[in-house]
């Protein structure tokens, strides 16, 4: 799942600035301020009001125009018509609930479950990814009687009380579940290791996680990951290294939960599931964000006897989830992504873009330490110091505000917040490269200056 | 917030009645039963397939008519075309998150605030009303630093990991919070008591469950209710006894969180909020349900010092939540309210109903044990002997069915599962009555041959 939860107070605005903005953002920020909690964030140092958006592309109330290589909630495209059609025309006939029989929900489900491994043969919808993991959580500690939970290093899995309690992300204040372990970041670049070398180190620290666990007398119960690391700092590589380690997680007798709320849908390239990307089969399956292309929609797919065992106990519903919009939304990206062949259009232009981010990269062999990344999730990290790796964070703040100046759209990520986050809608096509590929070595050589 | 979670198995399909269902629902069910996770549930004996809905009426795909006297999420009416319109026009423009500058949500909260006490002051936005009460709990745990919560004895406040943890009546097997302290069930019309000496009760009520807390040493953090006590049968009387109730909580150093997803947005006739026909003033409110007649929205709003104290210390970010779609479609829905007097209509309507259904009453005395209620969400309770107001749990189920066979649409609630749910949409009209109560008449009838 996404957060720049513990960069927050990074690429964001802040209180203090407010007279540096010109007065039709100012009136907005103010009036903002004066309603929502405190919680709210915005980003950049001059927030965007944007009014209008067509596939990568989003307009400002001045009529600027941005580059989006940041959102990956409109997998599809900002305000798809398939989508906005299908909403429509459903809202006209009826909403309901999944206490009465619909045939959205139910056409919708074997549509999904078809693109899911064989094993994976249920599905539930929640309303965000939060609810789902929530679930997915309780499901695994019910069906193993475990209370052990193997996180990544930087994770982020929701805002629920139960989630937030598995998101070290959150920060210092967010106390973890006391079952909880971190498994390192899997930072193959910094590892210095070969691929089998690399595979091994991490399978050990998981197996010496789960031994830790079991010297305090507790229970493994599962394994969830977002199979790109993503908070952690977009981690695809070495394929296949997660294989290896749900193998010894499931030795050890614990489930592992694809948290595919980021990577699901296309978004590594490779797969439709970012799982599959490994070769895993996971045992319970959660997803989100691009799945109604921003209709509020999620789910948790999974191996029917351990939803099965959850439901023999705990009654679960959920009011707005599965509803026959929300369905009718998600079968239209469905159907959009299997008509325009989304898949192998995300493999092909991510393939172009990663390769033209590497020649950024040569261009700037001293900013640039790496550039990785599967599909259309690439994580661009800036160092100090090539030799010795040394994470830049300050110059990937600053490169985050000159893309901004230049219409490009992104963020940053990782344990040390200096990769730059490029994950653009998966409509991005190749002569949008051009534009972000320039801003970015305008900006890489300004901040060389 | 609703539920029939306790009552589940009652008003719903069971499996083995599969051949008694026409082909096509037979279909439809068999289908549902192959892709979705084992917790969903389909009420009725024979489910419905609703494929059409306009206002407070519904259409199965035979094409038979049914009157809902139940849903109370498409408060406006179903498929209300001016909320299908703002959603349609709105996903047409531009649909992205709370970290970039939009206008709806600073409009519609202004809107909202303006329609809540001065003392609540800033709002927060979730997608559904289980988020809400999630957040609000940590957030009054935060402010308070205690863990002990007054909830009533059979409450329901949604499904995450922590609020099925203050949710009774989700059943024996969910394991309630340690500080958790439950309040009976505020039944006047079994009570034998005057209003005051009820009030006295329920006050006294509530101080020894914060006494039983403190003698095991655990600091009250709030009560959470919903005003209408839904889930325990609907218990809207005597008016402002919860106020007192709520002096009592303060007193002891406990915060009240106003639970308005079901009595909120008019429900209750003559207040906005369920309540401020108590005259009570909350610390937090939350909302959902009809907040954008279907849309997946909820909110959370209160004292912006518990908010802030919250997110001075945690980072909450709620990734649909707020998103310009769902703003426009609760702005929909507020001005649809504001433009059809949607308060007293149901404030006049409502009275209406419920003197019909009194009548109703007095021609069963040996099966209508009590009517009450409050707007549009009114509880008939049938007892086996008014005398000893015997709760009559089968009458009732028996009851749903019969109702249903006329094309009314009820379920049932209460600590006995013997009261019947009256709570249409609130576009529900004067002329609407007499199907409904004559449908009650014969149904009643019918049981007492």
């Amino acid at each position: 799942m996404a957060t720049d939860s513990s960069i927050m107070d990074a690429n964001s605005f802040k209180s203090g600035d407010i007279n540096s903005l010109d007065p039709l953002t100012r009136k907005l920020v103010e009036r903002r301020e004066q309603v929502l909690g405190a919680s709210y964030r915005l980003f950049y140092r001059k927030p965007v009001n944007l009014v209008r958006g067509e596939g990568e592309y989003l307009w400002d109330a001045f009529g600027n125009k941005y580059l989006d290589m940041y959102n990956n909630i409109p997998s599809i495209g900002h305000s798809n018509s398939v989508v906005a059609e299908a909403v429509y025309d459903q809202m006209k006939k009826i909403n309901t609930h999944t206490r009465y029989l619909h045939e959205n929900i139910i056409a919708y489900s074997e549509e999904l479950l078809e693109l899911m491994p064989r094993e994976i043969d249920r599905i539930m919808y929640m309303c965000s990814g939060s609810e789902a993991n929530d679930l997915a959580l309780r499901m695994c500690m019910n069906y193993t009687g475990g209370t052990g939970i193997l996180i990544s290093r930087e994770a982020y899995h929701g805002n629920t009380s139960l989630v937030s309690a598995i998101s070290p992300s959150l920060g210092g204040a967010q106390e973890l579940l006391e079952g909880v372990r971190l498994v390192p970041t899997p930072d193959f670049y910094r590892s210095g290791k070969t691929e089998e070398e690399f595979t091994a180190w991490y399978c050990a620290e998981i197996q010496k996680a789960i031994d830790d666990m079991n010297a305090h007398g507790i229970k493994l119960a599962c394994f969830i990951a977002d199979s790109i690391f993503s908070s952690d700092g977009v981690h695809p590589n070495p394929k296949g290294f997660l294989k290896a380690a749900i193998d010894v997680v499931r030795k050890n007798g614990g489930l592992f939960i694809a948290d595919e709320v980021q990577p699901g849908f296309c978004r590594t390239g490779e797969t439709f599931w970012g799982f599959a990307r490994h070769g895993i089969v996971p045992d319970l399956v959660t997803m989100g964000k691009p799945m109604a292309n921003g209709i509020p929609c999620s789910a948790l797919a999974g191996k029917s006897d351990i939803l099965a065992a959850f439901s023999s106990k705990f009654p679960y519903f959920n009011t707005f989830a599965g509803n026959p919009v929300s369905m009718a939304a998600a079968r239209a990206v469905l159907k959009f992504i299997k008509d325009n062949e989304i898949l192998t259009h995300t493999n092909e232009v991510g393939s172009k873009l990663l390769a033209s981010l590497k020649d950024v990269q040569s261009r700037h062999p001293d900013k640039v330490g790496d550039v990785r990344g599967s599909g259309l999730f690439i994580g661009f990290e800036l160092v100090s110091d090539p030799e010795k790796k040394t994470p830049d964070k300050e110059s990937t703040l600053a490169l985050i505000d000159k893309l901004y100046d230049r219409k490009i759209l992104s963020s940053n990520c990782g344990t040390y917040g200096n990769v730059l986050k490029i994950r653009p809608p998966l409509v991005f096509k190749a002569e949008d490269i051009e534009w972000a590929c320039s801003a970015l070595d305008e900006s890489l050589s300004e901040l060389e200056k």
